[in-house]
């Protein structure tokens, strides 16, 4: 009987993250001081970050970083996640490509973003901080963020995009269930919601004023750090695990990628998985060149339809100034249901990356991508969140490139997160309510 | 760093389930019909069932029966299920006990109710039934059955207790993303719901209407089997993949439990989890004298204040007459959020090893069931569906009597499934709106 799943022991776990940085060719440019238009320093973005994170932000020379012990420990509660074949998938598409896919839903809290609100969490508690606040699109990072908090005794706020939180209201009582208070963004407790409510009484909130929120509370707040579950370099350093772990995995299954896959709202789960991979391909050590897809949506297409410049990471313009491939600070995203790739922007290292044909980006219409997430229930038995169906529905446009020439590719892609909470997107898909945007 | 997950291989995984029937000293006493009173034949049962279902239900002979290599093949989608000790809850109840849990939680569909969904509709296509019905409370088995059809290529109707459907919005939802209809129990449709609403406008269903709609649209439809998710032995046989499993993973972390808990509804988890610890304790082969606990509802409790006597498994009086513990098969339970447990009786094999001092029950309240849930969440970072809280609620106390008497026990606990479905009873709870009874 073949293999269906590949784990690893706990004591093969990574005890390091992998960061890019040191190893690219050209480097990302720097982050700016907005004011100043100087290079931002570390010391600065501690205003904002916790230290060690900072220090993370802007480290160019370490290509491998101890992960904690104290994080390793929290990694085996749910780590190795899975990586799994897709047999029924591939047999529904009677397609000859092998597809694997890593299943960072089974992680607790429904998503790969534990990977890094437990470090984050850790180094603040480490720094002293006692309480920590960020934004959520989804709710995914936010729900991450509210369980690592509790775990090590930190108070955490969170500003949740308001449409998503309509769209999604048990994202919030998930939240609270660990102990965090939730507030819907745009809102009137910050100067930043305030004037966009103004300016919008009818904003449906985005990444973006959510971040401006949660980034005004962390400045304003003694003892209080802001948090961030994607966009920043120090994320991807973070989820690296995935593909540290993916790639063991996929030598066990003895295969090797000719396609790495991911969605792609700020770049957290793509750089988690394709970066390990992505090692080998700059240093020329590996034969195969392994081709890296971003899926975005159609409606928020920073990577296919965006401009490589300096722009804000957030709607007010309270963050660094990011050299990233953007559709401009204040871009409103339509109201999909994959509301964690609702972000005008990709982080500074995907980013140059992209500009440098390390990897390229495909966009998915709203509709394909739930088509493929059903597809996918049906046959591997696990309905995906809708950011996740942007992966698999690109994965499946490979694997029928596969079934017309024959080729025999390995394709493999991340399942970020389950669709559990999700329901009422499926509930308006099955319903054919739902608009191909 | 101390292990916290146990995962088998998949070449270590169960071949066979085991069948307690064939060693009890004293054998269930038989299924009568209702209307010879005499012991039901499987040619009987099979009217109702797959026949190797019916078959497998009477088995007093073998004690371990194959499990057929395509169910072997999809019991890899997502098994081993991992052991994991709970080192954050002990350290939160400050109890030397050692507390270990076997999460069937991250099962695609959120529970255990799969590992008996694949085989009886494995035996329907075998059989050549085309349709499958059956009852579902909270939802789990209907989900669980739903997946399981789709990859069978069976269509799938369930009868949802209309309290739960209400309760459980997304439940249906997730049924129907895997292609099954929905209705809501007591319905028009079938002659039983008919008389039920007559009888009381507003009964808000209980798991023992829905059977009689779905017995009824078996019996009344060519080609369709009933299916059940718990109460009968055939169900049980299939879930000792739990236990087996678990005996296995236990080994691993070199422990042995004195105390092995389950919830209980109709007794599905808990037998699965308990049988293959029992067979030791039934041929005095192990030194350690087991505790197995059965924790019930304190609104529905047939194992510590229901008669031992013969009663129906459904409410109009359509199945066998089973030799169990119950409440009275006209009892209707009050509106608790575990919708799972809403069941009038227990199954026949566990209720005679509950009269022959094998095992014992105990009933928790409401309130301390999801007190148990929340601390759960808040240490473990899995939020438990409110069934599971029930076993945790059980732990707890064993933990708490550990902390007083300073013994190191090892308890095992079933979580049974996650939550996430269930948020609208953690939001009651949080607010302060759940009664307690």
């Amino acid at each position: 009987m073949k293999q269906k799943r590949f784990l690893l022991d706990e004591s093969e776990l990574p005890r390091q993250w992998y960061n890019i940085q040191a190893e690219m060719i050209n480097k990302p440019q720097p982050l700016l001081n907005p004011k100043t238009k100087q290079p931002v320093k570390s010391e600065e973005l501690a205003h904002i970050f916790a230290l060690e994170c900072a220090k993370q932000e802007l480290d160019t020379q370490h290509a491998w970083i101890d992960i904690p012990e104290e994080v390793q420990r929290r990694y085996r509660y749910y780590r190795s996640t899975p990586l799994v074949r897709a047999y029924a998938l591939e047999e529904a598409l009677g397609t000859p490509a092998h597809i694997y896919f890593k299943n960072e839903s089974v992680n607790p809290l429904g998503s790969h973003k534990l990977n890094s609100a437990i470090p984050q969490c850790y180094y603040c508690k480490q720094e002293g901080v006692t309480n920590v606040t960020t934004e959520t699109g989804a709710g995914q990072w936010g729900a991450a963020l509210s369980y690592a908090a509790k775990t090590f005794g930190l108070e955490c706020a969170v500003y949740q995009v308001k449409i998503s939180m309509q769209q999604k209201p048990y994202r919030s009582s998930i939240m609270r269930t660990f102990g965090a208070t939730v507030t819907g963004s745009p809102s009137m407790s910050t100067r930043a919601g305030k004037d966009i409510i103004t300016a919008d009484p009818n904003h449906p909130g985005s990444l973006g004023t959510a971040i401006s929120e949660a980034v005004e509370l962390a400045t304003t707040t003694p003892n209080c750090k802001y948090t961030l579950g994607s966009v920043m370099s120090h994320v991807a350093l973070h989820q690296t695990v995935i593909g540290l772990e993916a790639e063991k995995q996929m030598e066990m299954a003895g295969e090797y990628p000719d396609a790495v896959i991911a969605c792609f709202g700020g770049g957290s789960n793509f750089a988690g998985l394709a970066f390990p991979f992505m090692r080998h391909q700059l240093k020329g050590q590996h034969a195969k060149n392994i081709d890296f897809i971003a899926a975005e949506p159609s409606s928020c297409p920073k990577l296919t339809k965006g401009k490589f410049e300096y722009d804000f990471g957030d709607a007010a313009g309270y963050t660094p100034l990011l050299p990233m491939y953007t559709l401009g600070h204040d871009f409103k995203p339509a109201n999909i249901h994959a509301g964690g790739l609702r972000y005008h922007g990709a982080g500074v290292i995907v980013s140059q990356l992209l500009k440098d044909g390390y990897m390229r980006g495909v966009d998915i219409p709203q509709l394909e991508s739930f088509d493929a997430g059903l597809l996918f229930a049906r046959t591997e038995g696990i309905i995906p969140a809708p950011e996740s169906c942007h992966a698999i529905a690109a994965t499946i446009r490979e694997a029928q490139k596969c079934k017309e020439t024959g080729e025999e590719k390995v394709l493999l892609f991340c399942l970020s997160g389950h669709g559990l909470i999700d329901m009422t997107a499926y509930e308006s898909f099955l319903n054919g309510d739902l608009i191909n945007i």
